[in-house]
């Protein structure tokens, strides 16, 4: 048995397209932040007794594609440590409700985490970084904390991440504004599929991300934050000018997120450095010094209720718990990657 | 004194983006159709006995930057008239007010067509497009009734438009639902230029137009609507792509174009074929067989008061009278371009 809490993490270069459906090999690198507001622990035990995989999300018991693609992910973990016994998943999303944020980059970093260490493997983190990409891309850079590097790589044995600095010494900070869409949203495994293949402005893009890699990492060191925000929010919106430019071109924003938009917009116009960033769905994160986050709070909430604006701080990277709930993994212990 | 009437247009394959700022030579070809119901009239006369300009838009005194815009304008012709006099102009733009549809297209065209007459020139339709482009991109293509060919050339005797079918024999026909902006729009003047500049997509849109108009035509050709809205519609977007993918990144939507995007959408969902385009601002035109007008109208008339909603067929070139009100190009008259 073996628990891992996992954060999730918002990109601030985007990563949207694969080279290789399968391995989940990215188009391009990435880089985000860790964030500690957010997060998703997991419990993991293999048993003999078991006559079939049991999975439960915050207590409700998962079947279907949910469950199958959690069992297509367990399979990679038998086959790596040669256990033979279904599991026993229990998982618990620590994410505002219908926050539109319980990505499955926290979800399957946890689970990497506690299923590979149930199953008896001993992974480094860069080994759990490069399993928790088979489970879904964006749960490559949940391993770690603070702000983070996916190499693409070319194989599976190259594509993992890095963290560029775990714990942060600069006043970075992000603030989510919570917009519910009404509407079902074409999932991001689907929408940059489409990209990849039908946007005539998908080559530039890779073009685009690496240059941002290297603007973003000097921005990081200098601990530029304007720099950041700037960087990330071009990044954004062209990431998002993808969709549109797919066929059929769409998009994830609805009415609230050009609200929040303009709303950042506006505290930026007024002196402020806010900067946004968007995912594949309509909420809107802002980023900026901490410093600064009373009136960025108080600005947007002439628009937003203020139980829809969740301040987060960079997070740290996964923890793992062995049977014995000794941590193994994390916290104030040193590894290797 | 001349007067000409001239109808705005509505580009399937869109104009973003100048070569030459001065000349007013694209970057790329385009493609529109002239809507019969919306048009400027305008009147020129030369006169000795002014001195100074004397300009009127819808009866009010036209002042400052939009005065010297028409006096560049009106210094061109004189230029090629050797004419000296100063002009009386009144204009009347035949457009529902704050339909965002009062563009500069009719406009300069009408205000070519009357001031070249007026000044006692006497020019082909060809050369009234090489003129009337000097004062708006798009106003080349509104000298010319129903599907319009505007081709970019790279100088000045080369930039002109071409009817592609000046009276359609087939069904097709436009929507637009009007949009009030309460926000200051970004002009098209200044959001191509930024595209041209700073979207790292530029170099890609036009391959996307060239690429455009030749299926663009063929589907004219062989009166395919769903065709020319298809295309049509991943034009536009993809034309919108280009301000969110520039620095600043920005956008001409709105929360309600959002919505009429989503309610054409859905007609289509319900196999009424119905596509939609955008220019630089929030109104939308919506692109279908005027066999289905009755339940797009009313379709649309679920989110959108009727009074939003105008239907326009195509339109017919520019009309100009002489000082006795005799028609002397447009209407039934034959001419050569």
């Amino acid at each position: 048995m073996a628990t891992a809490k996992a954060h999730t993490n918002i990109a601030l270069v985007k990563y949207w397209g694969k080279k290789d459906q399968d391995l989940i090999i990215p188009q391009t690198d990435s880089l985000s932040m860790t964030l500690d507001e957010f997060y998703t622990t997991t419990r993991v035990v293999f048993d003999p007794a078991l006559t079939a995989e049991q999975i439960t999300v915050n207590d409700q018991p998962v079947t279907g594609k949910g469950a199958e693609r959690i069992t297509k992910f367990l399979d990679i973990v038998r086959q790596m440590s040669g256990r033979q016994d279904f599991a026993r998943v229990d998982s618990h999303n620590h994410v505002p409700t219908a926050a539109g944020l319980a990505s499955s980059a926290s979800a399957f970093a946890a689970l990497a985490g506690a299923a590979s260490r149930a199953s008896g493997l001993q992974l480094s983190r860069r080994d759990l970084s490069r399993l928790a990409r088979r489970g879904s891309g964006s749960a490559t850079r949940s391993i770690y904390g603070g702000l983070v590097e996916w190499h693409r790589g070319h194989d599976d044995a190259t594509s993992y991440a890095e963290p560029i600095m775990e714990k942060l010494d600069f006043g970075l900070e992000m603030l989510a504004i919570m917009i519910n869409t009404g509407r079902k949203k074409i999932s991001s495994r689907h929408g940059m599929q489409s990209s990849v293949i039908t946007s005539p402005y998908y080559a530039s893009w890779k073009e685009v991300v690496a240059n941002d890699m290297e603007t973003m990492k000097a921005a990081i060191q200098a601990k530029d934050i304007p720099a950041i925000g700037h960087i990330a929010e071009e990044n954004a919106l062209r990431m998002h000018a993808l969709t549109l430019s797919a066929d059929p071109g769409y998009t994830y924003f609805n009415n609230e997120t050009l609200t929040a938009i303009q709303a950042v917009r506006q505290l930026r116009d007024q002196g402020i450095n806010c900067y946004f960033t968007m995912d594949a769905g309509p909420n809107v994160k802002v980023i900026y010094d901490r410093r600064d986050r009373e009136r960025i709070v108080d600005g947007l909430a002439q628009t937003f209720a203020p139980e829809r604006l969740v301040v987060s701080p960079a997070g740290p990277g996964i923890e793992i718990w062995d049977e014995n709930n000794r941590l193994i993994i994390g916290g104030q212990l040193n590894f290797d990657y």
